[in-house]
């Protein structure tokens, strides 16, 4: 198995693109990280979606962007795990390259969420879930998540409060980050008053959906030229879990990231101290406590604690969501796999601006597709 | 890159299963391969599969199957590119393998279509064409390719009913196909007389939809006990075209078939001559004429010569659909690409029956997802 290397990034904002279509969004992301990796095509492309059949009509996604990004003939095909779409392209496109079988390859990830009414787009977000025993029972994909956030306070002791340390930390990252969604800083209070979603979620616990693309190109690290700098994947895993919630021994207890993410430590060699910036996926502010819990950095319940203690800032001893993460960067929802490991990048790169982490060395990226049925967790080391 | 194996397979009876769901579908695929090969569990299982979001509302198949399986904590997730989603999903599964990253996966292909009015899938499966510039403009999938065969008749100067041979050839095989959705015999006569769908393409010229489910079990060659048989995969390789029909030079040349023939040829270090049995994409009559002229087995605008000189049947020069392909087997459009790759491995075990080709020891499967967009090429050799 050959090591691999991301020598190109490329993202566009996460906005309600109304005036773009999906090929649109696809190709300023895919050119924008040939052109970062001064390559001019790729072997093969792998594009992380979700929706695209049921709200743009649109499949066969793989001929589509090779097409538009004029590298018709080239393998190319879409991969799919809810909201972990793009890790799992991500993950496609490392063992295409690891294998041998190419030498070069895009891993996209891309969602056009706002081409439609926003009841289309909730029922769409909901076959994340189990249809038949979570959906079709009248489930939207936040209230399944609200009752998990509910028992977790019951079960834990938090009052809802406790949580906006998460909120707060995404959105004053998002401010310095010209491809979110919210450039925009929240104040505890705007926490509180936060109009109610699905109790006890409000709408500042959740994460704005939008539409965007972002890429990575990978390539052999044998192939780099001398001297290159190069950000390498050190760690790669995947785990699932029960898809419907109420299915698993523990609801508050993330098994899939917990199993995905001992892999690819034990794959990096490396344990949760080791981690410099952890891009997690806070669809909502609960899965940033149930994520911290399980990837090791802290104990079972005790995840709003970091947040109480301001530690998760860039400065902190645990930074997440450094350029926004989906709370404030937006999610996007099958390309916010592929941001996530782009903002890892751009930390090891040193690219991250006021919200760069001093000396960040090994990055992680965690991406949860459906309420933890599907996590795919990504270490990242600067060579 | 290590060689891979497939030592296990399992399928349902292609049918519309109007009391059975995509997990139940799945799970009997799933347990058959599991079954077949000895084995109780496999380290990822990656689902191939077009349409469970617009018709069952059911995202992220990956975990869905994975936990009804009871194999939660695996890596799985689904793989799309539409009418060729199974052959994709088995080009994951081979590169997850041959990669390193894991020592058994199953490629699984399953697609539920009679779960919904006739109108909806028939708009859903639109969605393998190009959706701004094709499905927009009223054009249904099937109507795509009437006006390729028209453009064929017209170019080469055949008669319709000079493709007579390939369905009759087609049916003639499912009867002997306990899986097969048409199990039935036709006549030159039937075919004259069908009721026509979209001139030219009749009734007989077209591939049935329909609900199932096939597995395949690859581990690493090395790993098999010596003294079993074994059914390796020689060449694997994915080619993409422009997905709209009409930006291609030539419409009427399948110019992804050809590249992706040619990769697996020179991988398996063979030629047309040396391929014992050819299990094609016959969704549409004109789609075995046009695969069998990219693959090299008739010139150009010559496919329908072999179905006049009846070299198509399994004692014939180059036998096709020897289980009843796409015609008479059915179409379920996620599961084709697995059912073929399956009938191949039965072929190359010698468990094909009354249409048994004679000391097969090569075999090839094309699978073509959209009208030629995305195409998917694996030959097999018996060790």
């Amino acid at each position: 198995m050959r090591e691999v290397a991301i020598i190109g990034i490329g993202q566009t904002v996460v906005d309600e693109h109304w005036d773009r279509s999906l090929r649109d969004l696809a190709g300023e992301a895919v050119f924008s990280a040939l052109q970062d990796a001064g390559r001019e095509t790729v072997e093969g492309v792998f594009v992380g979606n979700m929706l695209s059949g049921m709200l743009s009509r649109q499949e066969n996604l793989g001929a589509l962007v090779a097409d538009w990004t004029g590298m018709q003939g080239i393998e190319a095909y879409k991969v799919e795990a809810a909201c972990a779409s793009g890790a799992a392209a991500l993950r496609t496109a490392l063992m295409a390259v690891s294998s041998g079988e190419m030498d070069s390859a895009i891993a996209l990830g891309v969602e056009k969420m706002a081409e439609t009414k926003a009841s289309e787009t909730t029922a769409a977000l909901a076959t994340a879930a189990d249809a038949e025993y979570e959906s079709d029972q009248g489930l939207s994909f936040v209230a399944i998540n609200a009752l998990v956030m509910q028992r977790y306070l019951y079960e834990y002791g938090w009052k809802h409060t406790d949580f906006a340390g998460f909120s707060i930390n995404a959105h004053a990252n998002a401010v310095h980050n010209s491809f979110a969604r919210l450039q925009e800083a929240i104040t505890e209070e705007d926490y509180r008053r936060a109009r109610m979603i699905s109790a006890p979620i409000n709408l500042l616990d959740a994460s704005p959906t939008g539409d965007g693309a972002a890429a990575l190109l990978l390539v052999p690290a044998a192939a780099l030229r001398p001297g290159t700098p190069a950000i390498l994947i050190a760690g790669s895993a995947a785990a699932t879990d029960s898809l419907a919630v109420h299915a698993r021994r523990d609801p508050l207890w993330l098994a899939a990231a917990e199993k995905s993410t001992q892999r690819a430590y034990a794959q990096a060699r490396v344990s949760p101290q080791d981690i410099d910036v952890f891009e997690l996926h806070d669809a909502f502010s609960i899965m940033s406590a149930l994520s911290l819990e399980a990837a090791g950095f802290a104990e079972r319940g005790q995840g709003p604690r970091l947040a109480l203690e301001g530690e998760l800032g860039p400065k902190g001893r645990v930074p997440i969501s450094t350029r926004g993460g989906l709370k404030a960067r937006g999610h996007p929802v099958g390309a916010t796999g592929i941001y996530q490991v782009l903002e890892v990048v751009q930390q090891l790169r040193e690219q991250a601006g006021p919200t760069q982490v001093p000396e960040a060395r090994i990055g992680m990226a965690q991406n949860i597709g459906g309420s933890g049925a599907s996590i795919f967790t990504h270490i990242l080391r600067r060579a």
